[in-house]
């Protein structure tokens, strides 16, 4: 039976980071991985597979161009699943590639099969060959998790789907329901609208995204219905059933399946057809299959576990980071967990010098949306006083480069120390651009930091200055 | 005879940033602009279109995408001159009109025509109407600079010609020699070589780009090569004619004039020929229209002014900002230059709480290149000890996606107090990424805050994490 120091069971963001944060410590490590593929959702259902989906549409539709080429410029005429789909396998085939080579170059085994605790430094691994047993002084639990599938809707893989199957469908739908208008709802319907079907997104709250600044979830709303998608927000999904139809094939892409739609009924009484439905809402842990039972690890009902500070669960050498503890859930976050939950699992006193609890948001819907620090609304509620400088792409020369002339950036300043205490972008770039905001907030810079700073021109990040000029002059006036 | 607090003359980014500062200051303002419209060379020779060309270029060649659709993809088969100016051309009437609303709003008064001073605190300015007299308490200088043509080049608008008229040229040649490898050669060869012209640059230093680290350079130069441009480094130009040629009709763009050619002779006795010669060797100061001599000033023999550290010429009510005053000369600088003069002029007591001194670098190159702080050989001369952390784009998904697999960050470290010493990128968006690490340097964070902080997935800010990790690796092993 093999021993190592640390053994991490999957290999998504977290699994990965962790792991190789322990062999960079020298210490022994395996990886369990159930799944055929190394990656986890973020390689092969989630984050990856969407973002290809989204670059490729827009890159093949022209999408982001025709504000500067005309309204009628494609790139490409018949965008096809296809050219869809080989875009994306390649990239994942590139994840695989570089996550299995770096597991190699820093000599951690990789295990195949699903793993169970036997015991409390033991656990059982179901491979090919039968199942074998290791042990380890460590364990990282980062399993992930996987769409939710509520019983009561009949998820079919081809009419009603969740998002592990949709980067999956053999057609182009014309026309799409998105239930849910989260993360992964919102990517979607923007992703899907871009290519041209049409999108109806039902979401039970007032507001997509709950978790944004409002003026910029309003702004995102607004593009979303320029889009052509039909909001149906403060709705209820009642029912959902597959349906014959008599139209006539509806496909855009090559292949066919008999007529089959889907029918929603809301609960206000609106009946909604379309030839797919995206269930998105809420996503659901797989710790029951763990064997958590055997070593007293408890899980909440929808299988997540609970960790504190540290990244343990309630047997300390266990501990747990990713999808599977909850909030945020993203892979960026997770890899840090995976890595810190080890440096705390190897006693490696992993001093802090920055604050790292300014983890941002990155939303890649059609515009990208990114948030560091608070919103407007969480400030008022705390009773910080701040003012907000904006910054309107269609003043900035690299967006009208870019094509974009409806993004923005709002900076929020504190009245007096003038700090800043949270940015907000929505448009191009916005992913990347929210890291200089959130690396001054982080080393404590002011507003004034952004006015005195040289930009590169043009750039989008010249959006700082004018975001930061527009703040400060607001405050000079009050 | 009216009389304002400031005068500013030229409406480049000096005198518009100065112009607005001075307003902003509740000052009266006026801005002269000799040229028919506003903006200088950023908007309508240099900066602006030679971007918008570039934007132009890659989207229609779909040159930034060929990785991820396949080496024949081409957004639009045959690009013409048509295209790449209504793109351009678009741009710039947006600028004018942004900086003409821009000068409104602030009560900035716009007088047409050249400028001349006639005492101290007088100028004479020969506008349409005849000439008309102006005082100011204080005077910006912002007239920018034009190329340099020299006398034994015969430049003739159409075959032997500048950077202003390669943005005119009414059709796309089909080969080109650039002189001179500085920032403006250097990215239109690149450019052009993207869309599909076959260039060689002619470049008299053994490197392109001097200013750059050495390894950038040489990633540069291998990227050229491999676009197909031919460097012809340490060699210098001995003679340019244009020629007669008996080969049919060259360019591929509608529109023709007579069977002209160039020949470029260098002094190794090659023989170069092309449809077109682009000199990009220099610019040119255009103070000796300003009659500074009626007040003083004095100019250097390319027409550029010598100013102290606040900005003052040798009379010290007259500023000086922008390309005028020579190194760096980009529109970035400019900028914060004019602002910096005019802050001064009006005494007020602008505190530096930040390091200015930390401006980037950006070159528009095809790919983009960026820097900020020191190279390895500035570092190896003063003595600095530093280790150097990489991060190659083709460990990075968002780089995948954008289908960019060359580009890299160098992170320079400073191998005892672990501060960065300058970043270096070569690759898409370096511009844009290039101001996440000059901010953590300005604010004294070290390569840690790289490890600590979290970046959204999938991003090309990511580079700064795993370039803090190779270097920090690196530094372990000392």
């Amino acid at each position: 039976m093999k021993h190592y120091d640390v053994i991490c069971i999957g290999t998504g963001p977290a699994g990965q980071k962790g792991a190789i944060q322990a062999a960079k410590l020298g210490r022994t490590v395996a990886v369990i991985e159930k799944n055929p593929v190394v990656g986890g959702a973020q390689v092969n259902t989630g984050t990856i597979p969407s973002k290809a989906l989204r670059e490729a549409v827009i890159t093949l539709t022209g999408a982001d161009k025709r504000n500067l080429l005309g309204a009628s410029y494609r790139a490409k005429k018949d965008v096809t699943v296809a050219d869809l789909v080989g875009f994306s396998q390649q990239i994942i085939r590139h994840e695989w590639e570089l996550i299995g080579s770096q597991f190699e170059r820093n000599h951690i085994d990789l295990i195949w099969g699903h793993a169970r605790f036997v015991g409390p430094h033991e656990i059982e691994v179901d491979g090919k060959e039968g199942p074998e047993r290791y042990t380890a002084d460590s364990f990282l639990i980062s399993v992930g998790t996987r769409p939710a599938r509520p019983d009561h809707i009949p998820f079919n893989e081809h009419t009603i789907i969740t998002s592990d199957e949709l980067v999956q469908l053999d057609k182009i739908p014309r026309t799409m329901i998105v239930v849910g208008g989260g993360v992964i709802g919102s990517e979607y319907a923007c992703i899907m609208a871009t290519l041209g079907v049409r999108v109806t997104l039902v979401e039970g709250r007032h507001q997509v995204l709950g978790f944004l600044d409002q003026e910029i979830a309003g702004a995102f709303q607004f593009f979303m219905r320029q889009k052509g998608i039909t909001l149906r927000l403060g709705e209820k999904v009642e029912s959902i059933a597959e349906i014959e139809t008599d139209e006539p094939e509806g496909g855009m892409g090559r292949g066919s399946r008999s007529n089959k739609a889907v029918e929603a009924r809301l609960e206000s009484g609106k009946k909604l057809r379309a030839d797919v439905l995206l269930y998105s809402v809420g996503r659901q842990g797989v710790c029951g299959q763990l064997g958590l039972e055997n070593v007293g690890i408890e899980y909440d009902d929808r299988e997540r576990l609970k960790v504190n500070d540290h990244y343990q669960t309630n047997v300390p050498h266990v501990y747990a980071a990713g999808d599977v503890i909850g909030f945020p859930a993203l892979a960026s976050t997770s890899m840090e967990q995976g890595r810190r939950a080890i440096c705390h699992a190897l006693g490696v006193c992993d001093v802090r010098n920055y604050n790292t609890e300014l983890f941002p948001y990155g939303i890649y819907a059609v515009p990208e949306i990114s948030m560091v620090g608070k919103t407007e609304e969480q400030l008022t509620d705390e009773g910080i006083p701040y003012e907000s400088g904006i910054a309107h792409y269609r003043e900035i020369a690299r967006a009208k480069l870019l094509g974009d002339e409806l993004g923005m950036m709002k900076m929020l300043i504190h009245q007096e120390t003038h700090h800043i205490l949270g940015v907000h972008v929505i448009g191009a770039e916005a992913t990347e651009l929210i890291h200089i905001g959130q690396a001054v907030m982080a080393l404590g810079g002011t507003a004034e930091f952004f006015i005195d700073n040289v930009f590169n021109f043009p750039t989008l990040a010249e959006c700082y200055k004018v975001a930061a000029y527009n703040g400060l002059n607001k405050l000079n006036h009050v």
